[in-house]
């Protein structure tokens, strides 16, 4: 009979990864399929059992627990995804229950933010630190905090929300109806809609790039101009690494870790950002040191919510 | 012989308060003295184990361990106050030694926000909750972070400072040399500040009761006037209360605690908040659920202190 092994589940608004991976930490196997949430969550849970059945087969284990990291909203406790946004059609939907019938074995659901961070914390850049910060900045931002090897939870289970603290009263409007937040200042979104603003205003390099069509303006194009050197693209970084450096500040004053790692799509230019990052920073450790606080890259890239998601139902089976 | 009992001690600007506390959380007395602090360190500690000494006495007990909370900075490891600021010629003072030697018993010491926060776990406001954030609101704005009865410590032990949580790019220059700080925002000083720049621009009832003199405008008279129905000092409190609200919105969403304790002077002046906090809450609860987080009075008063510095050397001596 083949040796158990924990099974690990990202599951993403594009694809849904799955990885096989031991109590010591080795990932055996891992693989990946589109999740085409918009078939419906019947079809989505059939592939991702077959998925789960392949990478078994192919590490030669069987699994003896589930972990699942999901885009959020989730709900925990009842182990059900609740995204229509990311997720066409999933609302509420139980992924828990049909997933333990089907294999006999604990399942647990988490926040897949929180995932990703409990994976860079046991086996990536923030391994041995007591308090690891990790923050994505993507499409929107994120964050995950993991306090002496668990993930921090707040009142009733809920996950913290850093990229909606309030950055700047006269900030843009926030979908989620506040104005100012984080997120709607130094996202990708973010600096998709700021750059689109900026040019319009006056004709650009960055506008040349995108066929001059504005609407195709977004976040990786800025980078890349800002990366050959335009100077509107480079300003609109400068603009967008100011305002994630305020919500880091404030992140960094509250919760004093050992460490940030960074991920997400906006953090591949992290090169962009990172002296005027680190300048903001030093700017505002006068009554508590934040500028002590190492800002790393992630490490287990696109594997980091597969070794979460193991190490979260891991650590629920008290291994 | 007498029963033995810790000793907590409080020590702000103007006075040191001392206490003794049962383990199961009695304070069987307490006094206070003025600090006196300009009369240097030496004859601080005297008083201090006058103090100590009056205490123990009048309560019938036997110091068997020593707990000091004080206004910081302080270094926690080396037991020393670092605070030239408010305690006049107090630089470096290794405190704990000398208690040491003297009573030959354990001595801790603490940042008076986490001793007063650790107080209301224990004692007060926040009993029996597993995440209790206490927000002091007075001549700056302090916290503290309980979690799980004990105080959450950021790297190499450092103390959270929520009062330097950047709100507003576009606010005040703060002391600490950042721009728009939360503290240069909703602080009992901040009210000050902001308000006699309000009242030099038009003559009001406010300018009338501080005898026209502007310096004489502070917090305090703010809250007396708009008690009274002053139109200019409603608006004073209204602004602040903004400001007061999305500071405090940050820390909801990224603690996510079990309830908020409001403790400071500004804070008696809780009814002329409350109801625009609550607003400010609501309106930034759609991410997280932030609005269901109570916000409480600390119940504990001038004693919180004495309290949490009882706790803390208890639980450093494992009681």
């Amino acid at each position: 009979m083949s040796q158990p092994a924990t099974i690990g589940i990202d599951i993403g608004g594009t694809n849904v990864r799955a990885g096989a991976v031991t109590r010591e930490g080795q990932l055996l196997n891992w693989q990946d399929v589109p999740i085409e949430a918009s078939q419906g969550p019947e079809a989505g849970l059939k592939r991702i059992i077959a998925l789960i059945e392949q990478v078994s087969s192919a590490a030669g284990i069987r699994p003896e627990a589930i972990g699942i990291g999901s885009t959020g909203p989730i709900d925990r406790q009842r182990g059900a995804i609740q995204n229509p946004y990311t997720l066409p059609t999933w609302e509420d939907v139980d992924i828990a229950s049909p997933l333990h019938k089907h294999f006999a074995v604990p399942v647990t659901l988490e926040n897949d933010a929180d995932a990703a961070a409990l994976g860079e914390s046991w086996m990536g850049a923030g391994r041995g630190l007591a308090r690891q910060l990790m923050v994505t900045v993507g499409t929107g931002i994120g964050m995950g905090f993991i306090l002496d090897g668990k993930i921090y939870r707040g009142l009733g289970g809920s996950h913290p929300e850093g990229g909606h603290i309030p950055v700047d009263p006269s900030g843009p409007e926030c979908y989620c109806g506040a104005r100012g937040c984080w997120e709607s200042l130094a996202s990708g979104t973010a600096i998709g809609v700021f750059a689109r603003e900026c040019a319009t205003r006056e004709p650009t390099t960055l506008l040349q790039k995108a066929g001059n069509d504005p609407e195709k303006i977004d976040a990786a194009l800025v980078a890349e101009a800002a990366r050959e050197g335009d100077r509107l693209a480079l300003q609109i970084m400068q603009h967008t690494a100011d305002y994630l450096g305020l919500g880091l500040v404030s992140l960094l004053h509250l919760f004093l870790p050992d460490c940030v790692i960074f991920t997400g799509g906006v953090m591949r230019s992290y090169a962009l950002y990172q002296s005027r990052l680190h300048e903001i920073v030093k700017q505002h450790a006068v009554m508590a040191p934040i500028d002590q606080i190492p800002l790393r890259m992630a490490q287990l890239g696109q594997q980091a919510g597969i070794y979460g998601a193991a190490r979260a139902v891991m650590l629920e089976a008290g291994q």
